[in-house]
């Protein structure tokens, strides 16, 4: 707990659109960060009405970006936004990232970074140029049994790992709904979505989640991608072969087109000396299974987690927490690090474990391999440097 | 979305309570409530300590609850709170909760409502005499899939009602921990607690559950009554069986004993067609068993959802909510009521599907009655009217 | 193995009987007991067509029980049969059982053991005298997760008990079924189930189960009976307090009404350092839930188990197991047992671990205890002596 | 039920041997099958020591599988056996099989059918050529829910297919256990077990499954293969991209080295309108999945299922049937349709459903077909013609 709250701008997120309120109750929930201000669509009079409908002062409900940030710029220190979040379609983060950053200001942005792994190394260089920070939220692996995978593997107790299974099955796009749904629309547009469908939206969330828990690199892969809904213009369904750096093999799988399923999450990881297996859906449990014991269940809220995991976590153990206090876990730790640096504090390890610009290039340099290799015969391609 | 936002003034709930930041998560996460001022503990020093630590303003820090009554009361209407949020020990509901009925403050309470079935029946008359709304936060019953438990219930999907199972093992009384743990301290302690543990604490969660999915009143128990740790100054443990008005019986057991557990609480109905059954620890899925048919499990986030349902989710489906959402589902629905009735507007039937004065009142005479049934060598004890 | 095979005949189980085909696949599955002969009907034709269907000689396809158990008697030892299992509807259990001990056979037999507890207890008298062994096939008891549950308990790796949570609930009675069904006819007509119906069907297997567990006797009860169809002549429903010997406390609950249920045994025993849980139709998992550590899930086939658990599974574990092969434990315990007996061997602790007349002479005194408490106005009835 | 049984002749599988003691208790269980001879071991001392603890009698308790096919084919066409079970490791199966052929036997086999696909042509020209049946023992396409997946798949219940994922993981041989273990012995040296370990003992049954439940053939693969423990001689682990010849994509990935995994394979078969989902070690459920509706959950003993499903289950739903009782299916429906056919009766179509020697060949190509792929650096191989 403490007196000084953050600022946070918003781009993007007006009426109706989803992923913004999201962000708007995962950066709410734990009372570290106020919403200030807004350039909430990019039609002016819709931005100004969202804003007003969340209750932000007139002069603070931007009708773009642009304004939002030189007018922020202006104000006192003490009173100007101190980041923004964008939460803007894919094609619509570059900008103003860059702009933000640019006038001093940190930046969360939600993944893929950008369109194009160009780009992305742009704000790579910008970041490191200004010092400032640029979290991704990779939600998934803000969840606390993930911390708690994370540390089980750093501490050996699976030993070497050998394989690492990743999966992302959904199936709302099994039929062609992009026309009329918006969600859906902008996903399956390569102009506004880049050059990967699937493989962007929610094969990179995998991808993150292997190398996050298992602290291994993938260094090479063999991939087949499918487009398998007539008229869709990007793929929604693709499984790959992967090798790790340390000479594990594994599969991610993702699917947008598996259908019945909804947003079926799942990493099972094997070493030496046991596997852990968690899935998305039952978020609170990671299932550990060390090899001639019996398999246990590893819950949230639990006094025997390490401190990692406790750190991420809100409730007893049996009070379910879910995707929005996930969610809010990046905002609270990207939080409490600026805060802590601002007062000239060091920010603690837990504080400082969120998704950055370095995690988020590498995502984009994830695309950039996975589609090299769908489109060679040749079996492995080397993950891009 | 609104403008307009509802100012919480919050009784409890300083530094380090717990039950008082989860009531701030759920108030907060919505955007439809705002705390403006707190008398955040009994001792005035952490009172307004805990109140500039969560950043409210040094003069709505108050030092006592009646301190903040009294000054909110003379503040003009658009400022001032318009409810109060009662989150101290039982012992402490009452006489908060009644001086804000007293000044026109509505009021959102914890349950068990009072130490006694008479003091529950003062506050109900009073709520009753003054036209403010008293809610309770009967915080399972909020979960989407207990609404669409409920709602499958009424359209008759299981057919008439046979027999309701419903339970609550919880372990982390287990041991003689009071001493060391203020949770626990205050629990155990009839003083602070009133007459009734385990069945105050979580039998009444129980109770509420059953009546609420089944739309059925408990007409009559046999209860049975454990302090099973040396030293435990209220029961531990509960068993009892039920009849229901429709001649439907069943079990309710509670337990604050059974090593192991986290906060089981299940419930499962059996009518002539066909059974359901939800667990809280698995909250986003409902098991609904036509006689006949495959089981099938209703999912949380899902368009099939009945509007109930469908009121009380913020995600899409496989994006778990947890326990922290359904809490919030109580406050909003209170907030957008009340914010309906402010603006001279009928707030829907889904928003009006919060628990009040009357639910908490039942929930008194479910203790007494259980208590009586304890102490009684009969079979059964006929419901308190 | 053994080249010596126990020698089996059959009474009832003939042309369409249901449990008579499963006794005899269990009998048969591990090749200690051969079925040489039968009375398979209480019609002498059908008898005689039954045997022929199952390649029985067809001197040995015997007209009626009296028959086969005179002629048998007369065969030299060496071929005569060993034992005689009794496959009828209860009414039927108590004259074959009687006679063949009478005449020298051993006896397996279903439960509910007789019609009447008088019955039961002469049947015991003639054991105790002629010093043959009565099996009696509580089939649920020899699940090898039963066997390693008892021996948790037995270790003290619960510590004390204190808590125990038994049900059973079916739903195939969920309607007036029983004139069509000749399954549900006998069972629900109390000449020939006996004065309970539920209870007496599957009520006796949890109670059995809870006591097998815990190692505890229940020393009091307090129960409710219901028969919710229409027109049924025995109670299809039924709740049950329970207090065991060192204090416990404990619900049995059990059911043919709850709809779509399948047969859904489960029991859950609660004491001071943990708790354990195990479910019949997951029948492989015991579920083991220490305080304050992670949730162990113990499986059949592992090396970690114990000897008694290892000795009735015959497959590695992932291989599921399931009634059947629960069911041939019986058998092939009660076999091996005489086997040994009969080559002047001493059968092992685990060999001898099956359920005998001691246990289904209980059973007969909880069903009358129920029938008492269901009767009573009072909260206990003590368990009859 | 029938009064003629089927004789068998058992070659390997004598004391100590796993396999034949399950086939033995699955070629019993239903008793259409019964034991008449065997030639138990390699070793003859062993081999008849073998016969005489299985209550065989001494002149049918060969010390040869030569001598049994020999000494058999000399007795009454009423006496001899009828067919031969042979449950030897993979490099003593092509051999005993030709043989029985040649001598007018009929064979059940284990998986893999040879050491190489030659040999496994010339079994099969020397089937067709004498018209006697050979059955392969791919068990877990003989699970009821298995069954049932096949023919909800064959209705179109889930649309046309577009993707498959079969997994099988095991952990058993996580550590180089084979010098210890006669199992893990011959199972990991090419010359017992031929070219391919992981992907010959469990990889043809997720292959097998895959193709059975979709009715779709695999048309190219790309395959990884490993070999994780020090000293092992072949591969234990490998995954592999597939697709299938209406385009679908799949992955099958296989391991014995996943630590802490029992016996795991698990397959999911998204078609457009819906997936399906089978666990082995949750044999009796079986997860379908229509789109946009809640998911269903088909259990094994259920009326609803269809005659095929029904077929292959003895128990009513609730009551767990397993690996056994599978096991069991393929020899009840071997048996039940050659005695019809001995019998000049037409078998039906749920009889004649169980595995043959185009299945077992199929197998042996899939293994080449996974070894070029493994050892190609191009992405896609094609399925051996």
């Amino acid at each position: 707990m403490s007196t000084k709250k953050l600022k946070m701008g918003m781009i993007g997120g007006g009426k109706n659109a989803f992923i913004g309120a999201v962000h708007r109750m995962a950066a709410g929930i734990d009372g570290h960060i106020e919403l200030c201000c807004g350039a909430l669509s990019a039609d002016p009079i819709v931005a100004k009405e969202s804003g007003l409908l969340l209750g932000l002062p007139k002069d603070r409900s931007y009708g773009s970006y642009q304004e939002m940030i030189l007018e922020e710029s202006k104000r006192p220190a003490q009173e100007r936004m101190d980041f923004v979040s964008i939460v803007t379609p894919n094609f619509a983060h570059f900008e103003p990232a860059m702009m933000a950053l640019d006038h001093g200001f940190h930046v969360v942005l939600e993944k893929p970074m950008t369109l194009t792994l160009e780009q992305a190394r742009l704000l790579q260089e910008k970041v490191e140029e200004t010092g400032l920070t640029l979290c991704v939220t990779y939600t998934y692996s803000a969840y606390p049994m993930v911390k708690q995978a994370r540390q089980l593997v750093k501490e050996g107790r699976l030993g070497p790992i050998r394989k690492i299974m990743v999966e992302y099955p959904q199936g709302w796009l099994s039929k062609l709904i992009e026309n009329g749904l918006s969600l859906a629309f902008w996903r399956t547009d390569p102009e506004k979505s880049g050059k990967s469908g699937c493989m962007g939206d929610i094969g990179t969330h995998a991808a993150h989640l292997a190398e996050y828990i298992s602290g291994l690199k993938i260094t090479k892969m063999c991939a087949d991608l499918q487009t398998f809904v007539d008229g869709r213009k990007l793929e929604d369904d693709g499984n790959i072969l992967l090798r790790f750096e340390n000479g594990a093999t594994g599969v991610l799988s993702a699917s947008q087109v598996a259908a019945g399923e909804e947003n079926a999450l799942k990493i099972r990881v094997y070493g030496e000396e046991g596997g852990l297996e968690w899935n998305q859906q039952d978020a609170n449990t990671l299932i550990v299974k060390p090899v001639d014991q019996p398999t246990q269940l590893f819950r949230a809220g639990q006094p025997y987690l390490s401190p990692l995991a406790q750190h991420n976590v809100r409730l007893p153990a049996g009070h379910p927490e879910g995707y929005i206090e996930a969610f809010a876990n990046i905002y609270r730790n990207f939080a409490t690090t600026l805060l802590a640096s601002m007062q000239g504090k060091v920010p603690t390890e837990e504080e400082t474990d969120f998704p950055t610009v370095t995690d988020s290039v590498r995502g984009m340099k994830f695309l950039e391999t996975v589609l090299a290799s769908a489109a060679s015969e040749q079996k492995w391609t080397d993950f891009l440097r």
